[in-house]
């Protein structure tokens, strides 16, 4: 085992689509010493440059499907936009962030997802990462800035989920450095109660996850994020931290308590 | 001087717009045994983008103007549609490309372009080529895929001519490889005879270019693109030809005399 710390930082949409916040985010994320890897979403913004281009959003289960043309809205806007504005503002910021996606370097290869009752589209489920590159990239002092693209091998993109992109990302490395995954979103945690934003749980385990889920307190979108963080927690990742993107310094201190942390 | 060849081929707007035309390409450049980066410009997807979104395409003296929005749509284009597509499909052909804009590890820093008369927008002109990345990564077996997209350096991305992007590469390698420079287009090369694409002029030195000019045989869009040839031959860079993509198997060639060759 490295005891080198690597800190891999997972943003939502909402943060990627607000000026501000972003700014904020990658001022404290830039101030992160250690080794670090950004992966983002992409926000209202593919959604809506969807809509002005007359694109229907279809949805199944809460699911959105990908076909052809939003699949080109994603990789247009995670790949291009979104990816290349995150990283000439943390060059601005001394961080000399690099841009990927899981198709370069074939840092991620996926498949298309098989589902019998629904065709997600050009949906991928993660196959591999190839560690080699992003650990030379990280070792020569760069930050790679993962958008959430990954390609079949076979010359096809494919939209995988943020959330799992970090996950994989995390197990993939927990040999290697000691990982520290951070899902940061709108909210200060996991909460006991949806609006009641001080309702923090600080820390769940496999056994309190059980209860969470039977009572309905994880549930929804909750569900895949946790999860992708217990997947991480299983498979050697070192600490996983659920919280606002706004106190990203606060959870990868462990002195604050800041944030819902998961554990075995 | 190091006697390792690097090929640096920019591809334009035609060839990305065209998928069979752009597979067929791909398929051949993948199949260059030595070092290679290819620089692309993004072609009419951008312009048919910025239409369907009811952004006005602005042009001043056939320049066009890039304000906010266009830039946007640039980014989205060119750094992620045309960019990851790109590189998915020479994954698929073997060929381990890695997608990068200017802005990516600050391997491009530009500044918006100053005019007295015109303001061109987010258009950047060529500060810094950073070759050490680019070095790393072809030395690892890498092929680097270029979007025309740079950044200054204080967060602001800009718009830059996919040429200009390659001349500069070319030069800045001039002392590390042989580089051979390569432009591919719709035409088999400078054409004698806009009208008579059998016209190709095999070679152009500076004296006759001259020439060529004062009769408007080099004219119009054909300028910018023999000031970036001639500017990379008389830096160092070894040798430049102008020909069309599907030969570029027969441009790199020196046996086959396809194309236009740019010489002192």
């Amino acid at each position: 085992m490295n005891n080198k710390k690597l800190y891999i930082v997972k943003i939502g949409g909402n943060v990627v689509d607000d000026a501000e916040k972003l700014q904020k985010f990658l001022a404290d994320f830039a101030s992160i010493k250690d080794k670090k890897i950004l992966v983002h979403g992409g926000g209202k913004i593919a959604t809506q440059l969807a809509e002005k281009l007359g694109i229907e959003v279809k949805m199944i289960n809460g699911r959105r499907i990908t076909d052809a043309k939003t699949l080109d809205v994603t990789v247009m806007v995670y790949a291009g936009l979104a990816n290349k504005n995150i990283v000439a503002k943390l060059q601005a910021l001394h961080c000399n962030a690099i841009g990927l996606s899981g198709a370069d370097a074939s840092i991620i290869t996926a498949h298309k997802r098989a589902n019998a009752e629904i065709d997600y589209g050009f949906v991928g489920d993660i196959d591999q990462v190839n560690t080699t590159i992003l650990q030379n990239l990280i070792n020569s002092g760069f930050t790679p800035v993962m958008a959430p693209i990954t390609h079949n091998g076979k010359g096809q993109l494919l939209n995988t989920n943020a959330d799992t992109i970090a996950a994989k990302l995390a197990t993939s490395f927990a040999n290697t450095y000691q990982v520290q995954l951070v899902y940061c979103f709108e909210k200060y945690g996991v909460l006991r109660n949806v609006e009641d934003r001080t309702s923090v749980i600080p820390r769940i385990d496999e056994k309190y996850r059980v209860e969470l889920e039977a009572k309905g307190i994880i549930a929804k979108g909750m569900l895949p994020k946790i999860n992708n963080a217990f997947e991480a927690i299983n498979n050697g990742v070192n600490s996983v931290v659920i919280g606002h993107s706004k106190s990203v310094l606060d959870l990868i201190n462990p002195d604050t308590n800041a944030g819902t942390t998961i554990s075995k």
